[in-house]
């Protein structure tokens, strides 16, 4: 960690270290039948996703980012035997993988070495592949069966998007509840890398919010809504996938803790293209940030501060722009907005392949895909070094390179 | 023409001239909200689809094929009055343009030079667009109005695939009546190319059936489900896209002509993923053909045949498998049939990536999407020169190098 | 041409009408023994190169520009006899053919309708290719011989190179003669378009200097020396490829004609790699350049005005930096420069790579190649917009987008 | 490793282990002014070598292969202090650096943590980037002579070459002397990983053939001269860079030891562009293997033989054509040839581009590279499976899948 504690201190400060994660075998998975189901639109060409997603997480590293990907870290999190317990007593259980064949599957992922181990938590485990010797008898007539192309572990084909698990605000971290049921094993899995990698272990972090082994019921956080661009504040989108109860249960804890003076909810309306803030809204530069105006202008801006009055925080709903709550918060006279570019219809399909979705590496270098030529043009003109990446394929799952990244520890700016 | 007659005659002798669509403006107006309306999975990076097209198109013209490109086609066609006037005509009427504005546009449209005109009648024309001088107060209303994005001529973004438009069957074509709506202006722009333009009006040919300029009720018929194979035989996908009651008219039709002696139809689900026969069934040689078993397995064969009797032909549902009863028609012992490539999970994923849809320039030559390797690698297998394009972008609206090519010329094999 | 007269009044104006020139023939006759010859570091895919060189100019039409292809402008001259005469007359002749075959390969040629006649002039014709019928005994002796593989017109690849074979100044052209043998039947070819084709025939332009069916010795002069910044100003690099003399020649032209009030003259020194002015300084905006310091701070500028006495002209050697002499003459404050990009390794592969070679099509708005992402982040840093376009093979003969581009209309600009 | 002992006992056999060397810094530093001296024809565009390295060996590791790294694995051996001690008592001396700064560099080097100091050994050391800290008197008055862009070590691009500086020929390797100073130091670095790094010190193999540490005068080996094809038999090139001296010592060695039963010695024209015996002769398959005809057939095989007699060894000039000489080596009736595709021009070209330059990994599947598409269809249609990789920046130092890989594991087969 060369001297740097965990902690995102910022939206465009130098990023020191992040996880991300490579397309794989859950990919190869991904089906024209199953794909809804799996939140994708369409299938992908994995060679070049691959690829592809070298040359991101390269570009990045030639920048002097520390570059850790999710199946190398879990399977070194697996290699050590209360980890590799730990998560399967929370993934093979009777809900999920059913109490028939629960003991076959538990003996089998247990016999396996930690990489490989590592590609089937992630990408899933079909009926077909679990060996004669481990099958038993209702394992092996679920292979004769119509649905014997179905799945025993789910491939999780979202952990590409590693925004989403968890969120790394100021020094702490919260462990989110996903909203989809095809999404709630990733959260597992992070935390398991938390818990017990070697990188985490000798590091000393608070957890805000979130327990991925207990049901949170109806509230949901997933860490796309979630923007930390300093001073203090957090911005959260209230959306399709972030429930009110989840946000202001991590909000109490931050104000709690003193880790937040300000916490800024965006109320959005609920949309599939649309589902997360960062998908409308993303900083570039300490007081540059791209936005999709059509949703971003619908932002109903609602101002938490803490309190010493029950509920531990009071509320404010505010009346100016989004954009302009945000920039008062932060302390700027003024925020330069980039909206997605060109006419009507392009902005539309900009930002549907992710053109708002920036990550910065520095204050005003960021990676964006190539295919936004006219936002990219126009960030470009703000003085962004806009750094390009081939987005045919990683954007098909709707997610660019905010949601592919977790910053693990970011260096603060000054306002 | 070089001295050879309109008319296809099989679907892998030699290519000598083709009609194709290029990616443009159509395009640019896909969005995320109205692409399901349009027929597309995914917006494209139309840039990068101009270019792939452009290198498929180049790739067969280096292998000799006389490329011809509609928007050309058309801008020659319109260029001459009358065929301008008969266009105007079918296309700006109180149903489609509304009565009140459909002056305005008429006016408009005629103002233009052949090219643009050309451009706007496969483009779409939006309400913006119409210049001041020409929008009358209801035009001019609209313009503030909610809808105001909204087009007066649809874009054709699937005139890209010129395949289903018309079908050229031995030396005859038909003018097809489209399933969806959002295509039925397609097949007045080609049938105007057919009636107006140079090429065209120095040659002979019979119309087999359809006429765009009458209603076809619920009769309807799509290129993608029609093959040539030639010795007599047309294959028909009676699918999603093309009626019972069309394809029992154009085969009279083929029967009294005596141009055809054995129709073929191949009753199939009714799929968005299958939606026409050719994207689970193609030639590539003479003797090879590739298919996606999971649906081609359920096709029920049903063989039409020439009958003095009325209605005209004989009705026989067939025991065989639709591979064998076209092995036969064909007087082939076998054919080699090549599915699509990898495992369950792959061939699926290959068959929605066009894998199936090949399109033969001679025998045994085609052109395939890149992405579906193993597929490719399959027919490579069985000796098919596999010459690859890129899908990334073109294959968004769910058709390959067989949708995108409307043979004009093709020559007759032997069997 | 809508209104507007042929002439080039500036480097960064609205570009009207461009020729470019495919890759083709004459590049898959590119081979690792031939290509030193033929001026390319490396042999091609022409694939590819086609491709890359359609998006090249789709993007120019995309935005506006006319652009016309030289393999089409010379089909259509070749229609007409008289052009035809005139071309073969000159190409065909004992010192190019060889006396013996040269009434064989007229033959032949005269037999060829326009679009392969015009393949066989750039694309060249090697001994083989001749049919039996055309072929006399030397011909046909020729075939069995050692160097079978020869050529009996020469394949013209640095073709793709519009730019330099003339060049349009203010109101008029030079048909230049260019240095390298390998190269001269270019300039035969470039002068027959502007001399037959219907879109030059009408217009009225003059001739500055050349005349490419009579000798120049050893005085030479190529398009990519010479850049028109507006202001009555012209820039002519004296490098490897263009002479004092040829130089000398055009200024007193200009002069006598009053078509330029000063000619800059910047004495070069003579490399491979900074061949001509535009290899190492080009205009991305009306007062911003992009240049390559290690050669342009060796220029010396050396500044030609009218004069009254003989010769024509005074000449001054300047003592300033060529950068600002540029500036000084275009009436600006301060020329912004934008060097190579990166460290000392990383400028020289940019220049190298055509980084400093830009074509603007309109201010502040030019074409560039992908791989010069340094460069390319420079000049976006000065607000330019760059259009990027794939060289990874254009590049390989060592031209970029000012290279491959003859403008024969743009705007002037004020300053 | 899995229980396989390192060897490689056939060209096809099912590769079990390879060794590889990423594009990087030493790339960065290809100028056009070095590149000559550093063998290659064009400077690289390093960020998409990267990538397509990446997908080469994300290809190799999808189909079961272990690839392992040269950087990773020379930081892996210099983190241990004997071998960090080897490296650098053998690369930093008097006549490589300079008496004068020898002790800066290497106490420089040697504070340098492992993943550093290997960057820095392949990728070279410029007099700029030695810290103040460690420069004395001579090193800084250099950093302002003209040459402070030199180096202190020489970048090490041909190391992406892996195959040249070591060969495992059946259970053994050699430790080659390379003939171009600018690669000596090559076979320091790979020799030191086969002697500290923990991979191999476990394992047990003998050295055939060379010592980097010492000095071998005009003998010469490289690994791109030496085929492996089984049955006892090694192929080796006599070419430009591989001398007579160094083949019969290798020779010599194997027959001692009974590693071989027969050395066909190819002896070749000595030319740039057929640097290798694998430029233009690699095998496909058990019986298919891909030449350049105009190379190959000038090639005068000469057989050697064990002998009781001095020198060890009979010498038989054949009189066959190269070709069959192999073939019948390997007791096969034939082996079917596949030349280099296309007419004369495009097989030059396709040579020169590596198109004969193929590495299988298991019987008839190979990696070429994509440009070659003539050459790739052949060797297709004779049933060979050609995945292709991107070539247009990998093959610019003249080298294709061949050359890329040293395999350290590989299967015999059985003819």
């Amino acid at each position: 960690m060369s001297g740097y504690a965990y902690g995102v201190h910022s939206e465009v400060g130098v990023l020191r270290k992040v996880l991300v994660c490579s397309p794989g075998l859950a990919h190869m998975r991904l089906t024209p039948r199953n794909k809804d189901d799996l939140l994708f639109d369409d299938v992908m060409w994995v060679d070049n996703a691959k690829r592809d997603h070298f040359d991101f997480a390269s570009k990045m590293r030639d920048r002097g980012v520390d570059v850790v990907e999710m199946h190398q870290m879990l399977a070194e999190t697996v290699a050590m035997p209360e980890a590799r317990k730990w998560i399967l007593d929370h993934q093979i259980n009777a809900n999920e993988v059913g109490l028939d064949v629960m003991d076959d599957v538990r003996a089998y992922l247990d016999s396996l070495p930690p990489q490989e181990l590592a590609n089937a938590l992630i990408g899933g485990l079909s009926v077909l592949e679990v060996p004669d010797e481990f099958a038993g008898p209702v394992l092996k007539a679920a292979r004769t069966a119509p649905d014997k192309f179905g799945y025993l572990l789910p491939p999780l084909p979202n952990m590409l998007y590693t925004r989403d698990t968890t969120c790394w605000i100021y020094q702490g971290v919260t462990l989110n509840p996903l909203y989809w049921p095809a999404r709630h094993e990733e959260t597992i899995l992070t935390t398991a890398i938390y818990r017990f990698h070697p990188d985490f272990t000798s590091a000393d972090f608070p957890v805000w919010y979130g327990d991925p082994t207990v049901d949170h019921g109806n509230a949901t956080l997933e860490g796309g809504d979630v923007l930390v661009p300093g001073n203090g504040v957090v911005l959260v989108g209230m959306s399709e996938r972030s429930s009110r109860t989840a946000i202001l249960q991590m909000a109490s804890s931050l104000f709690a803790n003193g880790a937040a003076e300000k916490v800024i909810v965006a109320s959005m309306p609920k949309l599939r293209s649309a589902m997360h803030l960062d998908t409308v809204f993303t900083f570039a530069d300490r007081d540059v940030a791209t936005y999709f105006p059509s949703i971003v202008d619908q932002i109903t801006p609602i101002t938490l501060r803490p309190s010493d009055k029950k509920p531990g925080f009071e509320v404010t709903v505010e009346k100016k722009h989004f954009n302009d709550v945000v920039a008062e918060a932060l302390g700027l006279k003024k925020l330069r907005m980039v909206p997605a570019g060109g006419d009507h219809y392009a902005a539309e399909r900009s930002q549907w392949d992710s053109g708002n979705n920036l990550v910065a590496i520095s204050p005003g270098v960021v990676l964006a895909y190539d295919r936004n030529v006219t936002t990219n043009t126009a960030l470009r003109k703000e003085g962004i070094e806009v750094v390009t990446i081939v987005g045919a394929e990683l954007g098909r799952g709707r997610g660019g390179g905010h949601c592919m990244t977790c910053p693990l520890i970011r260096d603060p700016i000054s306002f």
